[in-house]
């Protein structure tokens, strides 16, 4: 029987700002991806989005991103292996504290926005992150854009990866992620998005924008979580993967 | 045998901001306090600093700091305890990340600056640094000024402690360092300071600017890093206390 | 015949977050504070929020605050008079420069948050901002508590001030604000809050907590921006002035 | 009669962190370009600055960069065109704001680092950014790349602009400089570098890493601040000039 785990962003409020509906997306989700500081997130958010995960029994990973809060770690920035070592090993350790102060493990990390685009395309700066997760602690399980060079890099490190897929957008040929700059970039209808998370996940492959299907590994699901849309949109997968026999549970289960 | 412990700052440069002399200073240390990206230090600053610290053999710990690097952590700021125990949690954590990498572990915590001031004075503040440092690891061991609040949190708690002396300061009736902003705050002549640390360490009194002794516990001895003359008077010191018949050794040890 | 000012917080937003109703605000209050990226606010927020106090026609100030941007700039911190002057001075400028890129002058300066509380009771702290005020700009009208330090201290230099009011908190006998830790710091019953209000307009005086009525200068009232209810509040405080034969006009007209 | 204006980087310290030879440059240059607290440079070193320079009687222009510190806005960072005109607003009227409180005037704008280059060759990106100087002040002088993007956006908005070249840089057929990722892009020769920037002033061209001449304007020369042997290299600039009779003053006298 087929499995998927569904994964989501979270704790990405900071100090007097607030963002998303953590506790209401907490509970159609299987792993959550905290973010550490650096594109958003902050200490005390940090505390309370573990602990509240931890109550729902959501596992949780570390959301490392880049220096730059005030462009949400969504810019790209011209930044060193070295430095991306750097920083993924810093937010990675920063959440670990609060992990171990509740006595949990962290499941797995997955790179946001900039960081993880940037990763899944460029082999020098994917492997220094892949080192850097495997040198904190080998049993984390790096998460990446299905097929890239992120979840390469992790394979020949050593890690156990996780392919991500995104329910919501379309795939090239070369089963890239169709850019967002173009037309048709997204897909706007539910069930549309939905059957083709179900074929991902159950005959690993997807219709490309070219009408040729492309094969790709579909290991866990990106859920977006702010706006009252999405809300709904996850409830929509998880139920309708469940009724299409697909296992729902996080990727260390 | 009287036995003591010299920490030093360590790892407070910022980018391309350099600061301090810090392999010079390990030679004379036997632990450093490694700054973690609030009041000084950043990610690659830190695996630098944790490289350093091993080649040479010297115990690491965490130096957590306000979040106020304009200010180098040294100003007071109204911040809660429950934040106190936020910012530490994760400092710790981050810096631990690098330790991990390198296979290494973590010895102490001691706060930096404002913190480590509010600490000594204020008892909710301290119990919730103690608190962090507890949950996070209970086997560290937790540096804060002699006899303080923080020291006494610690030791409720559970935690190791080490009592922390000055060599460069004097002393006050109650056992608290005199002020800066006073007159003779600094002790500028260095037979002076070693003389006072020895007597710190193997009689466990300090002479106090009111002429009485004061009972006073020397578990670990401040040591400043920055400037010529810090050297300098780092290895009089260290040589001092062997010469007297003092074993100089990290706290742990 | 009686007038006063209404201002508000504006702009408190920063990159990705948001907070506040600017737009729906604007229009029941005559004088604005612009945050200006310190402890709120960031460059782009800083462009539209001037171009959009700019179209309603409401007068435009700075509200320069701590460096605390985690804190929301509410946390006192220890900062000495030349470090208020040089912050103050950097946040006029900056905003400034939006002003001047859409032809605009600045009407005032407002402190915020713990710099606002700070200054109207340490006489060194105020006349550290009243200083960097009025050597950017002697014609910048200065807002602060009524009657503090720091509106003492806009006086002796040479500045125009604005002695402001709070609608909905309680007074002390001394004309200082009920401190919120106290009960009945917050007036919650809003007739009762618009009641004060005119008759502080009105009658220069304000009943206090201990039953006396104390004499109170009210230039300008402080109108919260955020929350439903703020807007309710606002609209019925703006037609209640008017109502009163109050003329509800910015500080400057 | 020849004229070059000399230019200097200045007031790139933070908080407790020093860089550079501040003062000594200063006898060197005509033209500084002061950090604004984005990549480097903080309030209270900004008004030192000012005061330094003004004392010196060098003119001062604004150095905006990149929001990023730790990377000292030498890290390319995808930023929109309306972002970068938003932090060059904001960095311009930043400094202006201490130079009003001297009673001084800017001279000049020259961005820095990494927005320097990107403008080089990114016309959407530099014609934001002399739209932000136009709009602030069109009397301020444009500096950037000699014969760039960022000039050629300058002059079409109608600001005067100054062409800068580099003493120790070599050059390519096209007039771009030679990449630092290049063998011979330096000059370590200083006598070769004065010599080469006698001939751009003079002449107007250089001669290629390609063996040909390239036309070149020479307005700016850009001298670096940091380093012992840079306050030497500056004084023989300065001095070899003067003794080519060409007259070295602010771009602006």
């Amino acid at each position: 029987m087929s499995k998927v785990d569904l994964n989501c962003d979270l704790g990405e409020s900071f100090g007097a700002y607030r963002i998303g509906n953590d506790e209401s997306i907490l509970e159609h989700v299987t792993s959550v991806n905290v973010a550490c500081g650096f594109h958003a997130g902050d200490p005390s958010v940090m505390r309370k989005t573990v602990k509240l995960a931890a109550e729902k029994k959501v596992q949780i990973g570390a959301h490392p991103g880049l220096q730059d809060l005030i462009g949400f770690g969504r810019r790209n920035m011209n930044i060193s292996p070295q430095e991306a070592y750097d920083i993924v090993v810093y937010q990675i350790g920063a959440l670990n504290g609060f992990l171990q102060a509740e006595g949990l493990s962290m499941q797995h990390v997955k790179p946001h926005g900039a960081l993880y685009n940037m990763a899944a395309k460029n082999k020098a700066l994917s492997e220094a992150i892949a080192k850097a997760v495997y040198n904190v602690n080998p049993e984390l399980i790096l998460f990446g854009l299905s097929g890239s060079e992120l979840i390469q890099a992790g394979n020949r490190i050593g890690l156990k990866t996780a392919n991500e897929v995104f329910a919501d957008r379309t795939y090239q040929l070369d089963g890239s992620l169709t850019a967002r700059t173009e037309p048709n970039a997204l897909i706007e209808n539910d069930d549309e998005a939905v059957s083709q998370v179900i074929t991902m996940v159950k005959e690993g492959k997807v219709k490309s924008q070219q009408g040729k299907d492309v094969e790709l590994q579909a290991d866990t699901i990106c859920i977006h979580g702010d706006g009252a849309h999405a809300l709904e949109f996850a409830r929509h997968v998880n139920r309708s993967l469940r009724a299409s026999e697909v296992v729902v549970k996080a990727i260390s289960k």
